[in-house]
């Protein structure tokens, strides 16, 4: 298996809240809905740094192809981390969460480890940490 | 917000187990567990692509510094992809999870849109998709 990651992809409740939050609110850029020939198929993807593409996939759909049940959200299941360059751009990405609507759970502040971020929460519960 | 994401961290119960699992049954490059030195410092990096790492990080280290509760596992949060280049990969690379003790949910098949996949669940029942 070589090291590589090609898609993140997050189940979601609400698909159209997801892209309203992710496209509008975060400026993550995207074709939109797609897939919706398919039964279970709707789907979003956000264009990342090249090789890497963020999805958003209703969680109900992911239980379905993937054959298992369906389960309650886990916030602590997963973080997103964004490292940006300075304190300044931390405090700016947070900001811009807070206005998309993200709940802010941990303002940006000094971390244990010496350096300086913040989580958010998108509108199912995961976890973004924007890190310097 | 630059559309960029750098690392993925993944909420485990068992640090060493998972790093058994990623290290020795997946062979993904690491150093090993870091942080020790504080509490609820310890953690795992994986290195992928350029500019994007993989992580593992307890749950209850997870819901501690970002100060939210604990969660039970919720195997619908988040799908993570790999894109290969041949259905023959794409069985290798599900032959080698399943032999590091993966479980594999979904043996590699044809997809509703077209390609070839299958799921395994890593030991914390996180869904890897193998996709061609």
């Amino acid at each position: 298996m070589k090291p590589r990651i090609t898609v993140i992809t997050l189940g979601v409740d609400d698909l159209n809240r997801s892209l309203a939050f992710y496209r509008d609110g975060l400026g993550l850029p995207t074709q939109g809905i797609i897939g919706t020939e398919f039964e279970f198929g709707a789907v979003a993807f956000f264009d990342l740094q090249p090789g890497l593409k963020l999805a958003i996939w209703p969680c109900d759909s992911i239980s379905r192809d993937a054959g298992i049940g369906k389960f309650r959200h886990s916030p602590t299941e997963i973080t997103i981390g964004h490292n940006v360059a300075t304190t300044q751009e931390v405090d700016a990405v947070m900001a811009q969460a807070g206005r998309a609507g993200a709940k802010i759970v941990k303002p940006a502040q000094a971390t244990f480890w010496g350096g300086y971020a913040g989580y958010f929460q998108d509108p199912d519960d995961h976890l973004w940490e924007i890190v310097e």
